[in-house]
């Protein structure tokens, strides 16, 4: 059996907060005309080319809501959406600020912060997480964030980064992610990591695969069931 | 009338938790004939000091609990307390960790929530003030520190960084703290500033003049009343 760990570090989008299915209630409302399905995954599909340009050294560190920014003016010709204001179009790109949890993310965190510290870990930033954890209800404990470390993840600053802001040792760290890539890259610099199913992190016409890969610590359902395995 | 902010920066030491009484009660009780008064006093009057080897560039950034703890190494003998071991000190060290709340802060802060982002805006660093709020019960939206900034308060980096972080005006921030200075630098950075009250920082011995300054936005005796002046 692993050490318990002393902190318990979240991914968000897709693990915490359903990205899919938050954007296509908002795109599918004000735009009736546009495939939401489409629209949602070609916005998050610009995410990891994005953050390859800080990663590689291209540019300097940016924010992740200018990347989302970037992303969605790319993308909006495409959906007939071309004539769309400053205005509408910073609106729009806050959706990322409101996003809706999964239906145990709640439950579970409260359950989970009574025996450990929860942080986010997520290449969101700050005023993101912030805005998304008021609008969701999300009890964090402390809002971790690549913009904190200055990097995206995979990069092991950030992973080894939240050890060092708690002066733990990595192995009392573990990452939280619905992400085997993430949890790889968390396990590689010495975290412990749990895997949460999401299989309809991509919308129901696109299930995921949510296998278990032995190499994680844990695998879990839901939150509600990672806190039954580690007695909350 | 002031425009209402959206974000309130909050001081942590003296402002939100009572550093003097905190560690007298803890000096006390382990060591009861220590003078616990005059032991609080001097391992804060470390503190200015120990940050301006930071401030004038002289050392990298270090986390304040790393200053908290060569200040308290350099305390001990004064005290009769060298024979302290390694563990011993680290704990001592972490009572900043566990500081305890002026009374009305928890409840000043719940009403503050219903209508502001909350975050911390302190020298202490993240894993401090996290502990710290776990402790205490401070219902913060989001921590965050001179360690973010990788500079300490009042470098104005850590007041713009607050309005960058939330992408905000500097006049959308207010900061709120017990200490003129701290207001002062926050003011000149553009953001607001709230001065609240807390005579007894410095134990009862040692009452602090609160006068009020005319350039405050506001002046309160404690958080409920600043919630009251902001319509919380």
């Amino acid at each position: 059996m692993a050490e318990t760990p002393r902190i318990l570090a979240f991914d968000i989008f897709g693990t915490v907060v359903d990205w899919h299915g938050s954007i296509v209630r908002e795109v599918s409302a004000r735009w009736p005309q546009v495939d939401a399905d489409a629209f949602a995954l070609a916005w998050r599909a610009g995410y990891q080319p994005a953050m390859e340009g800080v990663r590689s050294g291209g540019r300097g560190f940016v924010k992740l809501d200018v990347l989302h920014r970037e992303i969605l003016d790319g993308l909006l010709p495409r959906f007939g959406l071309a004539h769309l204001d400053e205005a509408g179009r910073a609106d729009l790109n806050r959706v990322w600020h409101r996003l809706d949890p999964w239906a145990d993310c709640v439950a579970g965190l409260q359950r989970l912060k009574a025996r450990f510290t929860l942080c986010t870990l997520s290449n969101g930033n700050i005023g993101l997480l912030t805005d998304m954890a008021r609008h969701a209800g999300l009890p964090w404990d402390c809002v971790l964030s690549a913009e904190v470390f200055r990097a995206y993840k995979p990069d092991p600053r950030v992973y080894l980064g939240v050890a060092d802001v708690f002066d733990r040792a990595p192995a009392e760290v573990m990452m939280v992610a619905a992400h085997q890539d993430d949890l790889a890259a968390a396990r590689a610099c010495g975290l412990q990591t749990a895997y949460i199913e999401r299989p309809l992190e991509f919308g129901a016409a696109h299930p995921k695969d949510v296998s278990p890969v032995a190499a994680n610590t844990w695998h879990a359902r839901d939150l509600l069931q990672l806190a039954d395995w580690l007695g909350c």
